[in-house]
């Protein structure tokens, strides 16, 4: 996990490394109706992410992930080799949207693409790179779209 | 928690209630190094999320909190009467940044504004709220800027 330098990265990507159109994608995660009401419980109490029977009378018409709860399984993803950067995934922030809700037993992918790489000219080791990621579920829906920039450090791998 | 009407809201706000330039406060949340690790190994399993020794060597220089746990932070104090939307806080999306890290021992608190409000011409019981949210910690550093699009059901309460 830790930043090892240009020759001891298992293959995680610098700055250098990368380009423009260049895509990942990662493993899969499927969710269940206990991680939405857990996650719920502790960050976003709302009848709709708590119970199926009170969500039913609600926009979300049953129960559904706190939106919280998708950006951060979508981050797990990511980190678990999604997107194999080196130093990590760090970001400075965004945009984002939910277009669709995530549903107990959905089954959650990330497909990312580099839309764009900036070399820091105030910090030599490092640039921003913007990561535009779509989070689908097995119906082919997205449930996140995650543009984010992030902090990659200069070099290259291997 | 429930929508439960114009007459039974407990003073949660209707569209119609709400006026740009509304401004709201939350209460605080205390964040402590145990919750941000266990955050971390559940969502985001970097090092600087996971351990102060290993963090010390990178951008942050110490223990930080995924942010991803500062935004369900603060969600958690919206949700518990920071921003209190009648049919609850529903977002489609937004915009945020992270211009610094939250630490352990960090006292947190959301202030909101509402900067645009927009009846839905195609569904006329909603309309879209967006709202700024600024989550600062106890020495006034931003830890969190948020720009939600929220769904807010029209109607006045009381």
């Amino acid at each position: 996990m830790a930043e090892t330098g240009p020759d001891g990265d298992n293959g995680r990507l610098y700055l250098d490394d990368l380009q423009v159109g260049h895509r990942f994608t990662s493993g899969t995660h499927t969710v269940d109706e206990a991680e939405i009401v857990a996650f719920a419980r502790q960050f976003d109490p709302q009848p709709f992410h708590l119970d199926d029977a009170a969500a039913r009378g609600t926009l979300f018409g049953g129960l559904a992930a706190s939106g919280w709860h998708t950006a951060a399984i979508a981050m797990r993803l990511q980190v678990d080799g999604g997107l194999p950067l080196a130093g990590g995934i760090v970001g400075t922030g965004g945009e984002f949207g939910w277009p669709n809700p995530t549903r107990p037993g959905d089954i959650l992918r990330v497909e990312s693409e580099i839309i764009e790489i900036k070399p820091s000219r105030s910090r030599p080791d490092r640039g921003m790179v913007t990561v535009k990621s779509d989070t689908h579920n097995q119906r082919g829906e997205v449930v996140f779209t995650l543009t984010a920039r992030l902090v990659v450090p200069r070099g290259t791998s291997g």
